[in-house]
């Protein structure tokens, strides 16, 4: 009992400290370990097969639009950077630097890449000639780095894992189109996967990214109130392509210039799942991205016919992803590991049980037991994986709507955000100005000028001059 | 007509200069494009997609012998290099370093991983503590960079893909069953998968790698009688584990170290596909590797009912990897693009085929043509898949057997390197100084000492004393 207390009381509560909670979780379910290097984690087993699910259904996803995988080199020489002026500007400042190649000092010095449009571009130019050409919609599974100073496991890692898609177009609405379809399908992905349900709306000039003409993004509130850009989407007009010479000859024999997009997500998002959805016991996995989604405790499990009922259960329970813990640890230990761990549902087995011709199904959200015939297990089992993930979303939405709020004066900006941890709806001009004079009397940020726009007052909340557009503000990750 | 020609003819034929039909088909079917990086290439997407079904089948093979797959930090601190000798002092001359973070010099220089031993200890000395942590089968999918001098797309790159995987065990034993056990997980992957059969057995202490007790190696003959090494398993005894200092305490309390292995295949056996089974139209696909494994192509396509045809065809093989090539261009030029790519299976399709209720299926690798009925058409597919798929193994082990031969002379030897390119089977005392004289005299390594041996003489080939092995000698890649 003292063990089994033990792993429980490794985790400081939410209410007490929502960051330590955080660093906890991710270290007592396993999911990271440090590394000797400054900011970099290593992602361990539990960890890495999220990852590995959200890379299957992403990918999935991606390949019905006709996307196509590539892989581009890791460096990029400073030339090549310095390309996109904004861009250069954007990144340059946060890369490490390759000065020396085996025992030779380096003509040039090669940057690990930070994100990889200009050697996309640089690739465009060489193979795309003619109108039968385009589009080109690749995309690459890969890490990139990023010289943070201040790092946090998933959210903010010196090196992380993402994916990076890149297309060009031969139409200006080509390239918009694309832009907003991967916005949707991250949307998507993580409303149905992941039961995040997320605010699609567009960044301000301020918050965009370094070379585009416009950034989407998909935001999310995470449990303290706090709110997490968990994607985005990028058109870059012809920019890009201008500063890299990527042109095609039309059906009239014209030199156009092609319009190109690009789109990321990273695993930042599993930063997000453990903060829409953990609790005090640990993590809280949604059904569809767990990659253990049932674990069978047996009870009294060194009694004639348990371990043997258990592996039945498992062989009947096949169709989902199922395991046994057959360790020698205690049942409330391994209970705890579950939880801590975040399997969605547990299943205990005991010679009661085997008597009964039953088994008691545990909610890990709810922690509602459910005891049920073994002879409807496998039906029941999949009712409730399902109903788990749509009660997790429906918790999620639910808890994001009661923490929006919204101002239409700076005082009531301010109380909010200083009391009440969560979005702020509030109208806007739509100037920097007003943008950076929120910031620094509240510390909240434009998260995004929403698609969903409403019409909350006719004047800027800062400024009181007309406002142009409703934006969602707040402290962010 | 002119056209269609030009794309053969782009490619050298084998026997005239079989290292530019190398490039020539690389490029042509377009598997990768150079970079503006020296040595370092873009993985295109015809390249990309053979990765990933390389990747899902090995990954399926590793996940049945319980390996699980992690992600580790992509730079090594120098030190942390530098606490295995002989890892350091073989791979240290040929590893890109990063010495400069952002705006900032670094206090210490990180290497970017050449291969992760050390970043592996390092996780596995905070990890382990008892014998309930062992075994540690873990793997993970990422790049690594060797500043290669000279360097060719797939078989040897500045920066390449690969798995590395590396564990951690009790005993020595298990240790040398594990490193075994991957091995013929890597040859039966080649052999079943990519039609490829291999030589099993252990490196020279020579060829072994840096750090390892022993190596042990799969080995290719390619088209051209040099041989590729194709994957390597290694057993580090506790050599990295006293280095490290990773123990464990057994079950009698008594601290032990653990006792080591890694494993790795790369983008390199790409390169071993193309040499093994292309010709001079380009590449030839085994089709249980292949991204596309048929080709449906419509002949007369904008005849009425043509293009209606081919799609209902598509349906009806949709079990399989299919593909209707429906652009604009000519029948004769579409079947030179699918030769080129390696798609096993054509199936052409037109309006008197339509009329005959039948189509043509043609095999890449015999350019055999079958005429077969619409009704049986998944079935004829489905067994031609397959029938190729094992013609390709056996001509592959037939040219590897024809050119195999055995010396017993030096003088037998340097006759038949320099005569007939291909694996030479000869005995060998052991002594480095042989290795190194053959190597002088002819330009062939000693690839490995296979398990199957065999007794050919009593004496070393090379300097006459009594024989310890028989070995497999050839030019490599």
């Amino acid at each position: 009992m003292a063990k089994e207390k033990k792993l429980v009381e490794a985790i400081t509560s939410m209410e007490e400290d929502f960051a330590q909670w955080y660093t906890d979780v991710v270290k007592k379910a396993e999911l990271i370990e440090y590394s000797s290097i400054r900011g970099c984690m290593i992602i361990r087993p539990n960890g890495y097969a999220i990852w590995e699910n959200i890379q299957r259904e992403l990918d999935q996803a991606f390949k019905a639009t006709g996307v196509e995988n590539v892989y581009m080199p890791m460096f990029i020489p400073e030339s090549l950077l310095q390309k996109e002026k904004d861009h250069v500007e954007g990144f340059a400042p946060e890369v490490a630097w390759v000065t020396q190649g085996g025992t030779e000092p380096l003509q040039e010095r090669l940057c690990v890449r930070p994100t990889s449009e200009t050697l996309f571009c640089d690739f465009y130019a060489n193979i795309i000639q003619s109108y039968r050409d385009l589009p080109k919609l690749y995309n690459q599974w890969c890490s990139v780095v990023r010289w943070e100073k201040t790092t946090r496991p998933f959210l903010r890692s010196m090196e992380f894992l993402w994916q990076e898609g890149h297309t060009a177009h031969a139409t200006a609405e080509e390239a918009e189109e694309r832009t907003i379809q991967m916005l949707n399908v991250y949307a998507d992905f993580c409303e149905q996967v992941l039961a995040i349900p997320m605010i699609k709306g567009r960044k301000s000039e301020k918050e965009k990214f370094a070379g585009a003409n416009a950034t989407y993004t998909i935001e999310a509130l995470m449990h303290d109130g706090k709110a997490l850009q968990s994607g985005t989407s990028h058109n870059f007009g012809d920019g890009f392509s201008k500063a890299f010479g990527i042109q095609y000859t039309d059906k009239e024999n014209k030199l156009q210039y092609v319009h190109q997009t690009s789109w990321g997500m990273s695993t930042r998002i599993i930063g997000a799942i453990i903060m829409v959805h953990g609790d005090d016991s640990g993590l809280v996995l949604p059904p569809r991205i767990a990659p253990t989604q049932v674990m069978i405790i047996p009870i009294n499990q060194n009694k004639e016919g348990v371990m043997e009922a258990a592996l039945n259960l498992k062989e009947k329970l096949s169709e989902y992803r199922v395991k046994v813990d057959s360790s020698d640890k205690s049942p409330g230990w391994k209970f705890s590991e579950q939880e801590m761990r975040g399997i969605p549902l547990r299943v205990e087995i005991g010679p009661k049980d085997i008597e009964a011709n039953q088994a008691v199904i545990v909610r890990r959200d709810t922690r509602e037991k459910i005891i049920v015939s073994l002879d409807e297990i496998a039906t029941k089992v999949g009712e409730t994986l399902v109903k788990m993930q749509s009660d997790m979303l429906e918790r999620a939405r639910n808890h994001r709507d009661s923490h929006t709020y919204i101002a239409t004066t700076m005082e009531e900006f301010e109380k909010t955000v200083a009391e009440k941890p969560g979005f702020i709806k509030a109208m806007w001009c739509g100037d920097e100005a007003c943008e950076k004079e929120i910031k620094d009397k509240t510390g909240a940020t434009s998260r995004c000028m929403p698609f969903e726009q409403e019409h909350l007052a006719d004047n800027c909340v800062c400024c009181g001059k007309p406002a142009k557009t409703m934006a969602y503000w707040g402290k962010a990750y």
